[in-house]
């Protein structure tokens, strides 16, 4: 009799989040074997990103028990049936945003938002709306984002997965896979930032040096960064940053009028990178009459409106959202892991922190606390 | 001793706005000679557009004794020093914005207006703030948008005057020179409308009759118009309506959630054209994820707002406001006649009333109770 060679569910340890704004519990699970067009991913490093933080407080689609986790890279461990062009071996990330390649959007030049499999917030497989995660009990675990990768192992839709050189160290691809490259893609694909423009970032945390990242890149010739932390003066202008405003020393002038002023009428592009809506506003105000552009790229809860006034929209300016900066993960990871082997991009220091799953908990009050930037999560650190 | 040449102040009639929703009033004025960079025009028709309703409502920059109109078509009477490329007898058209050609702005694709001498909404000429108009006992009138159409002679910069081919019907060209520029440039310049692509138009008034012109121009395949007046179902059909849509009589549905539906998941590019907040969100909420376009048109009370659901920008959705369409003026307003006169545009039948300038009450009227498209104003007619 033949052996079966089939994938197997596998017994490996996770992090689970068994109710809103708990610590995380390190378990046990078992992750089931990858079904057609499914990929099961060795997870080699992870990071915590503010998305996962919304989630776990359950500002948005609250589900528990969860194993959290979208920002990753790892190992293809075995593919389901239909899955072409991977293999066992290849070095990879997993992205919450997918592309199939073949649709009307994924063939457009103006679209990242994959008609074929598409983005959706709540739980569950894209195709089939299920999980392949179980605890010890046997009672399923929920995913994020079709994602989930606090966990040693977890399983992804081909159309999720993004294959690597294996070459770009760990890390970096791992940042790739989300905040980075929502921030550098936002400024790059979304704003599309010309030579010599200027721009100004409000909220400097890693999507926000991302952006500034990106901005530099673009070739943009002043970058405003904006942030309520003092701090953020200097961790900016090592990124990139050329002029730092604090909102809250500007005695009695708005921070929209001091951005006016410092551009002779206003920014080129801004980017709302906090998820307030009153920040999105200024982000706004702030921006040159004719053909300013704000990217929106914070995630404020589910009910927040952005109000903006409409004769000021009128006066030709836009305002825009950006799911993962604009990417199609497929086309731009690649490209954007090149440029950082290049030193054409310089996403290192956005690793503020490195520890092992086990201390996930941590690395959530390193975030929570304003203290890390990005921390990334090995599986393998002091197992 | 030499004679002198120089212009001298014209007396003319012009209808005159005293008070805010007042009736306009026919009277012997005084239009002074250009100043430099100055056109002084003699009007052969001008036509009433919302935006005159806007400032005679006094809703934005209230002002009187005032002379509106800004959309308009005439021959130069006379020019001032330093004005370039203009001559007495040309036709040309005046437009509420100007273009200077040199600066970064006029320079840039992605911006219509100018830097050198801005647009701004209050009274006065652009350059000095002081207007050119006088009553009969002398006292000043301000000016709209410094142009003020209702008028036999008006004085406009040398930015703001576009040259158009003496084989422009003076009709179509007035047109063009404000709420048909705005519509069409929408979808051409604005949107950036595709061939194939799905479109939806909130307000079948003249403007989103131009923006269903702009986008059959651009080779859209699905064009829904939009519209409370049953009526206009079958005058948009007329200018390229593919779809109607009317939100009153959806039984229990959304016009959202219908037009959502008709398109497999929302629209590619929306246009609000009346200037009421909640039907910008609607327009808004209607486009497709991932490259949803909205184009604000319609002007509000100065205080609306324009309030989005944050998460549902974020997904990738943009809205944009639109000056005059995003149009160049003097770049493009002699390519829109080009088209309207090789009938790859058909705007014709926007004009549905024609009368004298004596007559302008009258005009207000039929725009207020929504009887007329365009109502053009002849400065000879039956005089």
């Amino acid at each position: 009799m033949a052996e079966d060679r089939s994938p197997k569910p596998i017994h490996c340890k996770a992090a689970v989040c068994r109710a809103a704004g708990e610590p995380l519990t390190i378990e046990e699970i078992v992750v089931d074997p990858p079904k057609a067009y499914e990929i099961r991913i060795r997870v080699i490093c992870t990071s915590l990103c503010h998305t996962d933080i919304t989630f776990w407080k359950a500002k948005v689609a609250p589900v528990f028990p969860r194993i959290l986790g979208h920002e990753a890279y790892g190992v293809v461990e075995s593919v389901g049936e239909h899955v072409e062009g991977f293999a066992a071996g290849d070095t990879v990330v997993p992205t919450f945003l997918g592309q199939c390649e073949r649709c009307a959007s994924c063939a457009s030049e103006h679209s990242n938002v994959c008609d074929a499999v598409p983005f959706v917030i709540g739980p569950g497989m894209r195709r089939d709306g299920t999980t392949r995660f179980r605890d010890a009990r046997g009672s399923p675990l929920h995913d994020l984002l079709a994602v989930s990768s606090f966990s040693e192992y977890t399983v992804v839709d081909v159309n999720q997965v993004v294959k690597v050189d294996p070459a770009v160290p760990p890390k970096l691809a791992c940042l790739l896979s989300c905040g980075a490259g929502t921030g550098v893609g936002a400024a790059w694909r979304s704003a599309k930032v010309e030579p010599g423009s200027t721009v100004a970032i409000f909220g400097l945390g890693s999507v926000g040096l991302a952006v500034v990242q990106g901005a530099k890149m673009c070739g943009a010739s002043k970058i405003i960064g904006v942030d309520l932390n003092p701090d953020k003066e200097e961790v900016g202008r090592s990124f990139g940053v050329t002029d730092f405003v604090n909102p809250s020393q500007l005695d009695k002038r708005s921070v929209v009028e001091v951005i006016v002023e410092m551009t002779g009428g206003g920014v080129d592009y801004s980017f709302e990178c906090i998820g307030v809506p009153s920040v999105m506003t200024d982000a706004f105000r702030c921006t040159k009459m004719g053909k300013g552009k704000t990217i929106v790229l914070g995630l404020g809860r589910d009910s927040d409106e952005v109000c903006l006034p409409s004769l000021e929209l009128l006066f030709g300016r836009c305002v825009m959202g950006s799911l993962f900066g604009g990417l199609k993960p497929k086309t731009h990871i690649p490209v954007l892991a090149k440029k950082c082997m290049d030193k054409e991009l310089q996403l290192d220091a956005l690793v503020t922190h490195e520890l092992g799953l086990q201390d996930i908990n941590k690395a959530f009050d390193l975030l929570l606390q304003g203290k890390s930037l990005r921390c990334i999560l090995w599986m393998d650190k002091d197992k």
